[in-house]
């Protein structure tokens, strides 16, 4: 079992290759179960026209229509960069215990990704952010959660 | 054009109470382009056994499939809540220069949803998270960005 670790983030690097080559984001992941890679993914955003399509949003997707559940509680994930604010916080609603990454959130700023300059953005209060929020009061924004309570047949997540 | 956005905002806050009634995520969201709607939501997390199907996910992505882009520039997105960590960045990613939500991350709190946990998560050092998370140190983990960098039929984003 050592040695897979190893051969899991090679593989998550030679699919950031891969897409590189081919025109797509530069990154890859893969997510394991024990000895076994459930699922990976590469970035897919300008090809599949879709921003959410990251490597990590891709495996953890595959991951989930395999397994046919919404949480990863048992995985690793690799990745050939450290996940950018996105993916970790969908790592989380995933409950993937554990991320092993290789390049940093500084290498993809030199590479030209916004990365570290979302961390920072989604640290900042909603008045300082460079997206206008505006938090809207309306009488019935509590009512999704209260009919979401109250509904027996709901699935807690 | 003055009544359009409280009118986007109910949509949203329909659909959330639409989607908490079937048993689904008490979410929604509708994305728009001037006074016109070009997709909307609901939470599928459970439903899809996607853990990435949140609202303002599936409204991005069924916006960026209409549009054929992977940038949504000029376009407003509305929630019935303050978007997470997940759905925050996805937006930045997008482009999107404007939000405009009814309850907020505390709101969702109570109801029991992590999205200010996971806030509170990203703003943590890697070694303080609850994921356990490691940068391996490999030799190419830069390689993926130069055959990027290198490639000239890539689509920057």
């Amino acid at each position: 079992m050592q040695s897979l670790p190893a051969e899991f983030l090679a593989e998550a690097l030679r699919l950031a290759r891969e897409h590189a080559r081919s025109g797509g984001g530069p990154f890859g992941a893969v997510i394991t179960n024990g000895s076994e890679i459930i699922s990976s993914g590469g970035n897919q955003v300008t090809r599949a026209n879709d921003p959410t399509a990251h490597a990590e949003i891709v495996a953890i997707r595959a991951a989930c229509q395999r397994l046919g559940t919404f949480r990863l509680d048992g995985c690793v994930l690799y990745a050939s960069c450290e996940p950018c604010p996105m993916c970790l916080a969908a790592i989380y609603w995933a409950r993937i215990p554990r991320v092993i990454f290789a390049a940093t959130r500084a290498d993809a700023a030199q590479a030209g990704f916004d990365d570290a300059a979302i961390y920072a953005e989604l640290a900042r209060p909603l008045a300082e952010r460079t997206v206008r929020m505006e938090h809207a009061s309306v009488a019935d924004s509590a009512g999704p959660f209260q009919i979401w309570k109250a509904n027996a047949r709901r699935v807690d997540y």
